[in-house]
């Protein structure tokens, strides 16, 4: 598989609504459930590109190395927002994504 | 596989502990997760039989065919509750179990 | 808050693709995710009528008494689905729905 | 509130068992699974000092400001693991985790 890192599938964008099983008895997201937004945005990315990273038909894992967060604001139930996924890097065995939440125009977590 | 209903693997019970990420936005355990609780006691149940019933080891499967609950109080963090799961008939292709959530003498859902 | 049972908001559909996190090691959608997705129906149920049922801003809240699915096929990773909710019942109390979730024409659960 | 970091409570450990729900499709613990486990030590490190971080009594909360992991090892259904969290410093505003999560001697995130 070559990826160019130029290509226009090298950024994703997808719109979301906060559902209410993702809040908490804070009253917001559960801060859990941004990787699970991010995972969303990421698969989205590859479907555009024509691609399913997580069927593994080819006998190829995608195993995540690390995940982490920086959380500015909260989201809470029904909240429209958007995750806006990039890949920053192509590596031998690695590819690493930046992430950046918004509403609106605040940024939520990165 | 023979299992006999009247064995002592019939029915099992498990304590647990409400988690924070079980919660919603109202305050209370979302009801999508007494399934969850339901099926950690099945498996609970399985595994005190010396069984597994989710590895699916010898190509057998247990999908669900039904499950409902109805519920009669709510579960806050860090409520301690009981699990109790029965199995109520084991006929040809299907196990029907009912089960129990309590919290000390107060059922919670059933 | 009066309703008419045959106003165009008595039932309500979405369409959903399943997420990688929605799946277990079965390979399917687990199933207390499908109490979530009707969850995520009827929400989007109350919006397209202009009313936000969880917030509870009037002091009101709409606790579940009961709920259960029986399935009939198996979701997996990324299948496209439709959500279809509707309002069976209006009672002094209560509001019972139905939901039926299909995968083009197969019925999924119901 | 005073915490001494000397404190028989600045760590805690907890076992745990991998159910069925958190797993996916890979066969595996889903990663956005960690960080509840995470979440699961760390309010049991502060219910061992007789306070509970969660409830917001005091008008006080805890948003968190960042998380990551990094993953060794994956997970899959049964298995048992520790989770040990530490507080590693206590700031004016902010109090900073360490969380080591393994299998019998495996390292399996940090």
């Amino acid at each position: 598989m070559t990826l160019s890192k130029s290509s226009r599938w090298s950024e994703h964008r997808i719109r979301r609504r906060v559902q209410f099983h993702e809040t908490d008895a804070a009253g917001i997201v559960h801060f859990s459930c941004f990787f699970r937004y991010m995972e969303e945005a990421e698969h989205a990315l590859w479907r555009e590109a024509g691609l399913s990273i997580a069927r593994g038909d080819a006998g190829v894992g995608f195993p995540r190395v690390a995940a982490g967060f920086d959380f500015h604001r909260a989201l809470r139930f029904e909240d429209e927002f958007d995750i806006a996924i990039r890949i920053a890097a192509i590596e031998e065995k690695t590819i690493r994504y930046t992430c950046l939440l918004t509403r609106d125009d605040e940024r939520i977590a990165t």
